[in-house]
Order: C-alpha cells, then structure tokens, then sequence
C-alpha cells in the first residue's frame, strides 16, 4: 500500500469530536473548557485515554502539554509533530484547537492500522492554554524554552484568580511548568490542522488553506485616571469622567485601526473595567484591554504606536492621565516554506484548490515556528464563525483538510 | 430666653460627626456605609444609642428608618421633621447625609437644653438607602407610602446580591416596609440640612444654598447587542462589536446633553459590562447604566428622548439592536416656598446672605415634598467634592448652617 493512498476514517475522528465536545459542555450549547478548569482536566484526563486506547506512548508534561507517540520505541529520533490544543473560550465551539489534536490521532491511527513502514517518529500534541486564560500559548512556550517565568507568576484569568493558584488546583506546579522544554533538535516538523476561523475559504469555494504567517499581536491595557465626583451636583465641565475619556479613544481608536490598516488590521477591546462602578459616580478609572493584530510588523508597530498616541492625546485633552501596561506582545511569524510545500503537495495529490493566506488568530504554531519548521492548514468555518456555539465546518469540509494532514506528516519525515 | 438667640454647641456635633465618620472607615481613609451592610447597621445601632442618650423617644421602623422625637408625648399633633441618611456611597466622605441627621439631633438637643416652650413635637430621622445601592430613597419612599414593591423585589446591588436577601440579613423584612408608611397629616413640615456637593456657594462666597428644587433623575440601562465574534479573524468590516458601538453612543450622548442641557444638565455612565468580557472575542453584549439630571421636566424629558433615539441610530448603523430598561425615573420636584422663605429669614436673622439654587443631587426632601411641604439648605463643600473621601466643609462653615436649620425649624412649627 503506498502512502498516497492512505484515508482516514472520518466516522472514527466524528465520534471523538463528538465525545469531546460534551465536556465542558454549557446548557446553551457552547463549550467552556478554559485551561486549568475542571472541564479542561477532564477533557485532558479523556484525551490521554483516547491515545492510549490508540497504542501510543503518551506523556503529561510538567506545563500540561500532553503527547501520544507513535514510534519504535528505540532510538526515535527527531519527531514529526502535529496537535493544537483542547482548552477553549468561555461558550467557544467544538471545533477550535479540538480538531488539529483528534485529526492528529486520527492521522497517527490511520499510519498505525496501515501495513505501511513507519518513515519516522510522529507525535500528536495537546497545548495547554492556547486561547490565553492566564498565559497565551502557554504549553508550547514552555515546550519551545520561551515561557517568561515573570510574567507567568504574577498572570491571573479576568476575575483575578492566579495562574499558579489554578495550576495547583489541577495537580500541577508553575516552578516546574520550565521543565517541559524540549531540546528542539527532536522535533524536526510541525505541522497544525485548524479552521480558518474567518470567511474567506467559504467565500471562495476553497478546501484548503496554506497559512503563510501568523499575524501578530500586541495586548494592551489602558487606564484612563481622572477624579471621582457627584454625579448630579458636578457640572460637566468640570468633571474628569474616566469613562466618557475611554469612550472616545475608543472610538478614535478603531477609525486608527481601520484607516491605517488598509482594511486587514482589526483590533478588540473585550475588556472593561469601570470604576467605583457604581451609577451616582463619575467613574474615577476605566481599563481598556485592546488587541491589535495584523500580519505586517512595521504595520503593527505603527498601529501600537498611532493608538497609545491617541490614548495620551484624548486623554490630556480631558484633563486626565493614562497608564499603559503591554500584557501581550506576538510577533508576526511567516510558517515555514517546506511546510507550504509539503500541504500543497499533499492537497494537489488529492486534487484539492489551496488558497495562500495569513492567519488572524494566533496559534501554537507560530511559537513552534521560532525553533522548528512549523506550518498550518485551514478548512473553512461556516459564515467565518468562531469562538462562538455556532462555529462549525462541515463533516465533508473536514475530511479532505484531515487528508491533507496526513499527508503532509507523511511528507514532512527527515530525510524524505 | 428668645428662640432667636438659641445657638448650637458646635464641639458636640464635631464628636458626633467624627465618631460616625469611624464606622465603615476604608483603609484610604474614605468610608462605606452602604445601606444593609454590616458597617450601616453598626451606624443605626449608634445612632440609636446616640438619640436616646438626648432624651428622645427613639423608634426604628420595618423600613430601616430611625427617628428620634422631642415632645411632650400626649397629643403630639403634626411634627416638624428634620433628618437625612447615614448610608454612603462606596469610599463615601464624612459628612453627605450623616451632617443632616447629626445636625438635626444637635437642634433637637439644644431646643430641649433650653428652657424655652416647646413650639411643636420636632424629629429627627434617618431615612434608609438614600444612595440607592438597591432602592435609592427606599426609606423615605416607605414612610410616603411611594414605594413600588413589585420593583423592590427585583432590585440588587451592582454585584447581584438582591435588596429581601440583604434586609434579610440586617433582621428585616421587604415585605413589611410598606407597614413603614405614615399618615402624610402627621407631618407639617420637613427641612433637611445637607452639603452643597457642588462647587458654586464656594466660589461665590455665599454661606447658605436656600434650595429652590431638586434635579429628575433617568436612569436607564442600554444593552447594545451585537455578535460574538473571534478577534483575530474576522474583519472589523463584518463584526457586530457591542462595545465599539456602546462606545460611539456613549461619545454622542455626553455631546447631546452638554448642548441640549445649557450647560446644566449632566450625565453619567457609571457602570458598564462587556460580555463574554474575554480580550479575543469581540464583545457580544454592553450594558452601559446611564443617568441624565436635570432640573426642568421639560428638558429632561428631552434629553432622555434624543439620548435613546441617538442609542437605536448608533446601533442601527452598526449593526446591533439596543434594549433600554429605566431603572429609575425622578421627577424634577420644586422646594416649599414656604420652607424657602422660612430658611431665609433664619439666615437673615443670623446675619448670613443665601443663594438660591437648584440641587444637582437627588435628597430625600423630594421624596418628603410629595406629601408635606418641604425644603434643604446647603453648606459649601470644599471644591465642590462630594461622594469621595476628601468631601469636606470647614466647621466655621458648617456652625451658621446647623444655626439657621434651628432657627428654621423653630419658624416652621404649625401655627407659627
């Protein structure tokens, strides 16, 4: 049996998506399964079972990264990786980070069930934390050596609860979470099935996307500092109303985005807080948490830039000062040529279209991409939707882009 | 020995002011006595010892309202009330609502020192949530027989926790406040004492605020509603973003009434929440919790109009509905002329000039004004600072204040 003619059997991955996707399951029909939660060490507890029941050789590592082997056991040798990540957004969907491990599975249990020679070692991995509820990117960080052990001790999720306080919960330890880094040496590919997550494969009538970068990111808070006072008996000219002032480098801000990022750059403030929060007083602080993204680093730089500008600008204007904190800083990172190559060569072999594309949402990949030959493919979301209950790709939309995984693996093997 | 040259003994109230000022103290230095909170009902306790150690009749009603009553206790006929609150906002200041209630006690003290007649039964009362933390002037709407209970049950502070179960666990009972209410007859007149919160009797030089009326209040929730979106990949062209949007009307509303109000009508976002409230969703759902003062019905009625047509055009353009909930509506109320002119010659008599005046800041002399004639006068406040912990009037400017609140209270006496 030659590899070209290796499938994977859809019927096998559906029945772990579904699986999957009743832990952490809401009554809205979204899925929560933040990292470090009890949702997500079950969804942890069920994948490390899932891979035993597939013959592989399966670790937990200290930052919670778990891995399922498919080797001789000897002398392995650099690995081909593939994986993503299980943890999701607060009501996300069933598809985000759970598609590229259990595809992985699927692609190692096919390889395993066929007669074929096994032309390296290939591993599918599960990374903690990918969506950044304390630590963006967190299990790959600490697998690639990147992880800043500062930062990490003083993260907490949004309502304040601390990254290591959280990690303990779960059986784990942050002092140790270093000690999951891996000598780069032995990972020679990898190699990251996602849904694109946006609208354009759908919009074009294309199966599969080839990412070539990933846009970077940089997170920011902004709080603005003016004076509490009597919201009846102080007239408005004299007020230095915190949140009036946010509102309007909000505003400002987003028309930056919009204008100076020639319709690719987007930017989110998902997070507000406003203080004493209360009706009767002029808010005294209000914190933005803004993203900007884009896949252009002089054009993020100049975003970043532009929009603390504005913040100091608005802000003098009122009378009021501002705090800039960085919480995030991604670099945009292009994926690997090789990488490219060998999805295309893969897609073209199962006679599918690619498009070539940049990535808006960060992925474990790009911090792969920093030590390994790292890239990504995409399957197209329906409506662009995700991190939502209704984010969905069609089970005929997701076979060919599981196809081309395997392929890829396959092609990606040292010395091929 | 005339009613006119009784006078106050300024060093007793001081030791009344400042030991109040110690329960609910914050470590900033401000204080919070929200209404129901373990440091409020400290607040009553002592107020009660205090009422009672002046010789009154002391009484706590199934509002949570105390007073303290100076009489010959056979046929008392219709009272001459005076009073304020002990609650406070959140890192509240010393003397918003505690200097009308403590002054009030020290008329009531120095009428009963004296060895003049007694011209009427005279109380003092402290009315319970003046703030509204639940149920702004829930203690004085109870003794009016003005509150909504149907309301009253659905109410809860800014985290959650519901106005029954807070009374709950202060010993009382929701559904026996009504039982608070008062024949209207029994009272012929009230006049309430309080700081100005404002900045204007500083800046002209003027020592006492003779009120002329009390501002409305709208308050309303506007919940834009958008989309939930992923942050990274979907083009702020197709995004529905709750906040944005929130943001844009928050900008325009504050245009709208700074121009629409002549420079006297004020508003106040206070409280806002994003929801899912995560930095990489786009926000879904923003609830801005907006008050608008003024205090001709006219304009106010207005304002709220253009304010909420200005939400649904906001939201219409960019692709979002709004809901709007009032949670509080008040109606501009006019003073008593009667209690004005009554405070005037108080005044005149101690020799101090008054500037008559609206007041920005909602009292529960408006709630009274509905079933009595009543009236306030204001002493400066320092900066015109009020609802923080450095809210302050010297004690040379709060001595002519209290003497012209007994003075006023010995004119109001019926029959007089």
């Amino acid at each position: 049996m030659s590899p070209g003619a290796l499938r994977i059997d859809l019927g096998r991955l559906r029945r772990d998506i579904e699986a999957l996707a009743q832990i952490g399951r809401d009554a809205d029909g979204g899925i929560s399964r933040p990292a470090w939660s009890p949702a997500h060490e079950e969804a942890r507890a069920w994948l490390v079972d899932r891979l035993r029941a597939a013959g592989l050789a399966t670790r937990v590592d200290p930052a919670g990264n778990v891995f399922g082997r498919l080797g001789d056991g000897e002398s392995p040798g650099p690995v081909v990786m593939t994986g993503s990540h299980i943890d999701t957004v607060p009501h996300g969907g069933p598809l985000d980070g759970a598609l590229g491990v259990l595809a992985g599975l699927e692609c190692l249990r096919t390889i395993a069930d066929s007669a074929m020679k096994l032309p390296c070692t290939l591993e599918v991995a599960a990374f903690t934390d990918e969506e950044g509820r304390f630590y963006g990117f967190f299990g790959s960080r600490a697998m690639t050596g990147s992880l800043d052990a500062a930062l990490a001790a003083r993260l907490t999720d949004p309502d304040g609860l601390a990254l290591g306080e959280a990690m303990q919960r779960a059986g784990f330890d942050l002092a140790l979470a270093p000690q999951a880094r891996r000598d780069p040496r032995t990972i020679a590919a990898y190699v990251e099935l996602h849904i694109e997550q946006g609208p354009w494969l759908e919009a074009e009538g294309v199966p599969i996307g080839v990412v070539e970068g990933i846009v970077g990111i940089r997170r920011r808070r902004l709080t603005f500092v003016g004076q509490p006072d009597h919201a009846g008996t102080t007239p408005m000219d004299r007020r230095r109303d915190a949140f009036f002032t946010a509102a309007e480098y909000a505003t400002k801000s987003r028309e930056l985005v919009i204008k100076g990022g020639a319709g690719r750059s987007v930017t989110t403030i998902g997070v507000v807080q406003v203080l004493p929060g209360v009706p009767n007083i002029v808010p005294a602080r209000t914190a933005l948490l803004q993203e900007i993204r884009d896949a252009e680093p002089v054009v993020l730089e100049r975003l970043a830039g532009r929009t603390v500008a504005a913040a100091r600008r608005v802000a003098k204007r009122r009378g009021l000062t501002v705090e800039v904190d960085e919480l995030l800083r991604v670099e945009p990172m292009p994926m690997s040529p090789r990488v490219q190559a060998a999805i295309e060569a893969a897609a073209g072999e199962l006679g599918l279209s690619v498009k070539r594309m940049p990535s808006g949402a960060g992925h474990d990949a790009q911090i792969l991409a920093a030590v390994t030959a790292a890239g990504m493919l995409f399957v197209p979301s329906q409506g662009g939707r995700s991190h939502r209950p209704d984010e969905w790709t069609d089970w005929a939309a997701i076979e060919p882009g599981v196809n081309v995984l395997l392929g890829t693996l396959l092609r990606l093997a040292p010395g091929r």
